[in-house]
């Protein structure tokens, strides 16, 4: 069943992977709201109906003579209460819109969205690059705490997947030559459909403008049919499927123009989304800056292949830039130009999917959220992994142990378990060439982003590099050709791969061949003896197979800003006149562990906060001194904003507090013990409540807190 | 002094850092050998000299009817002699010219390099990048332990620069605007000279040319004059500060044509290195990709200052890609087109450069080399880096302070200290801007090599990214010129630098100005009231003054690279019938810090391999399990190759041997404390020495050993 599903997966054609490129929003038709809204949408235009009827007969009435005042009032209060009516059933299904549409809801993730940015670019966590100059929509800045972060995550990426699973990383060029993504398909189809304002020439993503739209209309137009509600719905659920010619078809049908000007709109045309450049001084090698990290890995497979003994199965990593010229970045850190990947290859036997380690994480219960109950328009559910893949809800045991230790990895950063979810790919919008999909998505303002792909990716990738081999047989050509024979050879060895196959293919059926060679302005006959075709292909136990490859790949950009909105919180300063920001970062995460504070500036207590330091540095503790003289209350609150989970405030000579972020809690530690005590749970070693017992809570715990 | 230094550096024009492109080789005319190598070129003249003149008074004796057969059998006798001793004179003087060319040291630094090359590149540390594409010049991938390498160097570097100083580090995109690097001058400047073969359009730096052709002109051609050589040296010693007209003269003169077809050249012209894109759909906003990542550090700098509490000094430092298009790479891994630098810029008052923790490296004492020995044509010297600063070598505590950090780095990684040596920039390859430049050059196979740079970059950048401000008065321009205002408005706004701050200097010396205004075809009077225009610059306690930038820029490819060749070495094999390599990485840099073999195929000896891991795993110790039936020699063999320095031999099912890389020795220690031993030592926390008293050696010990 499952190979099955494999084999037809690989004889598809090839669609790039869109993996951490389209947003998945839950489409609003699988929302069980939908039903409610469609009958209020009915009731109203029934109940307007009635309404246009009576006003035509009052209208009627006060036309015709001798028509009676008392037959005319109460043809008009009957008028009055319809309209009443109407009335009535547009509030509710304005309300029933708003509640689909979350519009309360969405004002409330608005404004909390709002307070997190505000924080996370106050405290410079990121920066627009180049403010200076105005900036660049979809590039950004990571400032001091923020590249913390960054460097934290990546850090424990490293521990987690590489050095855990013993994975051969690699370190590839951004710079890539355009060979190498026509092979990969980017240079032909890594594209979005764009239309262009005629008259200023602004540019637009075609499926923006519908979505925008439709959203637009259904929220706010009471006067739509149900057949029309539900036409809008039909669209925004199929926006990823139209062609370019479909696309421009509805942004003619509605009538949708450029949205700053109303200018009229071109048809939509693909644009390709890989920065281009040129390598070399001669202008005549074209490159692209790489759009994913994967096909470095994918063309060192021999390499690697060898490096492990000639054995699978194994896996490849790497971390590195990415670089996408998006036609119109929105939604901040979610959409940009630039950002840091992760990706695994996970290179695997198409015949033994099975994991040593799975039984590590087959007990793990987390939400799910299959395909079966997403075309039911049911929700997520919690499913044991194990279950998931005994039950084939999960194809195979090394995707499903990707599965579960991506989970655990998103959970160890501070991602919210009821707020994360492994979605299953629909059959539209897999890449034709995988055999399942997981994408795990995490719930912040914005929606449900994906922010890890994992990927049963079969082998198309690696089919795509396996190489053409054509080797003409000088020889024979020159016994043929004589004097033609260089052309002869030029012209075989630079046919494509297509031409190539079907010349190989004659050359087996029939023995010989026409062709036409350009450079001799006619066509030769070539035969078998001439030249040798073949792809090249990987061996094991002389049984010929390409391997499939298992591929969870990261937007760590993503994940970083979700970490940040489920880090959040406000809480009421002592005088309770102020909420104060904090981020409840793990230490793992954090991007300083601990701050040193002066109670009072004196060079006593300076000097004891100077050994203090001195002994964090040489125990790797990251920490900051702070010696403003500002209240203890204010420090706290400014290094809680940045989510240090640890303050050591000196405030004697022999012994110092330490203060807790989220729990406030204070335990007094002598000075020399400090820098191994926050070493302890800053590592992870120990949790606070186990520090806690050891050491005296501080008497006067929470009295400086403002 | 100093500050005169700074000032006039700061009033000169600007030339872009050229730090990490140029490779500084020793120039030929400060070798000592020079003097020897010129008489003994003078002599050779005079005895060829001789030879030609008794050649024709041999050919004159011959035509002479009448001369007698002694008379010219004689002058035979004499010429052949004469011959002898010019023959003698061209070997002293090709035996001089090879002695300070080093052609056998030469040759024997090539095998070298070869021997390291070959090891690296058949166990991946790098991998010409897109090899089955036949590669791109320039560019490498690091496969598995090369990027564990290089992973492991940024991760110190981090710890040794960045938390040790608390330094704000910041993550900025490769893809920049035009308009940064228009500011910094990279778009006019950052060039290299090149020539074309006129006829196949191969493009050719043209330095490279000049220089191969001099230096093989030097060591070939016995036949110069000690004129002609004496101004071929000084071609070399010029290269770089050679114009374009200079260039393409001394490229005519010497009748240099393309090295591959022979063809003329075209004239020398500028190439800019950095590889161009567009931004956006729109084709209008041009970028590049960044040639250095500083400029994303100075571009935040007011942010920065602020986040640091509008204090001085602070750094701020940067890891990231940068990118050279390169004309013609060669050199392997020194010279690529993309590569990871690490730029730390430290802001500091220019009229206080001290360093508070100064006193911590005042004490080292390693090879410097300063401007007056260079000039003097002597060696790099030993000096203590506090008498350095003191003495005014350095000029300033804060650039001594760095570059004694920069020693301990280099130094703790495992560049070995008698072939690293502090360069000071000569005056004519100093950027202009700079007070004071100090290279740290280490020594390879291919000369002296420049990995990172230590300049007082004095407050260029800055300077370049201080916004100019032009605040057009509307109200006043409306009253003025009613329905024009905008024209003018615009005009105003629209103006550059140079144009605002000269109609500034007009305004506050006659309180108006003529302005000619394009879009309305004539000039108006513009007065003071109706424009305000400033440069915006920093403040600190009400003094305006621009802060001075030290910049230590990191080429973290070419120290790995170093690192590579002062860790190889080549050991006999137990039967002395072939030679093992070796890398002598110390633990912090060792790609994986331990091996874990059994010591023969059973289930015994693999499960308790396999409890090992776990417990390395747990400790975080990186580590690989050999489990390949090959002798136990071998395997050690194979994990010395790769720099591994711990082996752990599986030889029982309660304790085990680990083997030290280097001396070879073994220890025996319990399964239970395996993890525990290895992680001390690879964490650096204990010796070798110290952990060998503390466990019995093993008996065996070498017995393994191939």
């Amino acid at each position: 069943m499952r190979f099955a599903l494999l084999a037809s997966a690989v004889s598809k054609s090839f669609v790039p992977t869109k993996t951490l490129r389209r947003l998945h929003l839950s489409s609003a038709s699988s929302s069980p709201m939908a039903a409610s809204e469609e009958s209020l949408r009915l009731a109203l235009a029934e109940k307007q109906a009635t309404v246009d009827a009576q006003a035509e007969a009052v209208r009627a009435l006060k036309a015709r003579p001798g028509s009676a005042k008392p037959e005319i009032d109460a043809a008009v209060e009957c008028l009055k209460a319809l309209k009443v009516e109407a009335g009535a059933a547009a509030r509710q299904l304005q309300a029933a819109v708003s509640r689909n549409g979350n519009a309360s809801a969405a004002c409330s993730r608005e404004a909390f969205r709002q307070a997190v940015v505000n924080t996370l670019e106050r405290r410079l966590f990121y920066i627009p690059s180049f403010k200076i100059y105005r900036g660049v929509a979809g590039l950004y800045d990571y400032g001091p705490p923020g590249c913390a972060v960054k460097s934290n995550v990546l850090t424990f990426w490293r521990q987690h997947f590489v050095l855990e699973e013993n994975m051969l990383e690699v370190d590839c060029p951004c710079v890539t030559p355009e060979v190498v993504l026509k092979a990969s398909g980017h240079v032909d189809k890594f594209t979005d459909l764009m239309v262009k304002d005629e008259k200023t020439g602004t540019c637009y993503r075609a499926d923006h403008l519908l979505k925008d739209y439709c959203k637009e209309k259904l929220e706010k137009d009471l006067a739509l049919s149900a057949e029309q509600a539900a036409e809008l719905k039909h669209v925004l659920a199929m926006l990823d499927d139209f062609s370019a010619e479909e696309l421009g078809a509805k942004l003619k049908d509605y009538g949708i123009t450029a949205p700053d000007t109303k200018n009229t709109l071109s048809d939509p045309y693909p644009f390709n989304l890989m920065f281009q450049t040129s390598i070399g001084p001669s202008g005549i090698l074209p490159g692209y800056m790489r759009p994913e990290t994967a096909q470095g890995i994918f063309v060192n497979f021999k390499d690697l292949y060898y490096y492990n003994g000639n054995r699978l199965p194994f896996a490849a990593a790497q971390i590195g830039q990415a670089f996408r010229n998006e036609i119109s970045p929105r939604q901040g850190l979610l959409r940009v130009r630039e950002f840091t990947l992760a990706e695994i290859e996970h290179f695997v036997d198409p015949e033994d999917k099975s994991h040593s380690k799975f039984i590590d994480v087959a007990n793990l219960e987390f939400l799910m959220f299959p395909r079966k109950e997403q075309m039911a328009g049911e929700s997520a559910i919690p499913i044991i992994l194990g279950e998931a893949v005994s039950k084939g809800i999960v194809n195979n045991e090394t995707l499903g142990y990707f599965i579960g230790r991506v989970y655990l990895f998103l959970t160890r950063l501070g991602i919210d378990k009821e707020r994360l979810r492994f979605r299953q790919h629909l059959p539209n919008e897999m890449a034709h060439y995988a055999a399942d999909c997981w994408d795990a998505e995490i719930e912040c303002s914005y929606g449900w982003i994906e922010c890890v792909g994992i990927a049963d990716r079969s082998a198309y990738d690696l089919r795509a590099h396996s190489k053409l081999v054509i080797v003409p047989s000088k020889k024979e050509l020159g016994l043929s050709f004589k004097g033609n024979q260089k052309m002869v050879v030029e012209a075989l060895e630079a046919m494509n791969e297509k031409e190539a196959l079907e010349m190989k293919a004659s050359l087996e059926s029939k023995g010989e061949v026409e062709f036409y060679v350009c450079t001799l302005g006619k066509a030769v006959v070539i035969t078998k003896k001439m030249v040798a075709i073949s792809i090249e292909k990987k061996k094991e136990h002389q049984r010929v197979f390409t391997p499939s490859v298992i591929e969870p790949s990261f937007g760590i950009g993503r994940i970083i800003y979700c970490l940040f909105e489920h880090s959040f919180y406000t809480r009421p300063s002592k005088s309770e006149d102020e909420q104060l920001n904090v981020f409840r970062f793990p230490p793992l995460v954090a991007p300083i562990k601990c701050t040193v504070f002066p109670l009072i500036k004196t060079a006593k207590f300076d000097d004891v906060a100077k050994i203090i330091a001195k002994s964090l540095t040489a125990a790797g503790v990251s920490h900051i001194i702070d010696i403003t003289g500002t209240s203890i209350g204010k420090r706290y609150a400014r290094t809680d904003e940045i989510g240090v989970p640890f303050a050591v405030t000196v405030d004697s000579t022999d012994s110092v507090t330490i203060r807790e972020r989220d729990s406030k809690e204070q335990i007094r530690v002598s000075i020399d013990e400090v820098a191994s005590v926050v070493k302890e749970v800053a590592d992870g070693q120990s949790t606070w409540s186990d520090i806690t017992g050891r050491y005296p809570a501080h008497a006067a715990a929470q009295s400086n807190e403002e």
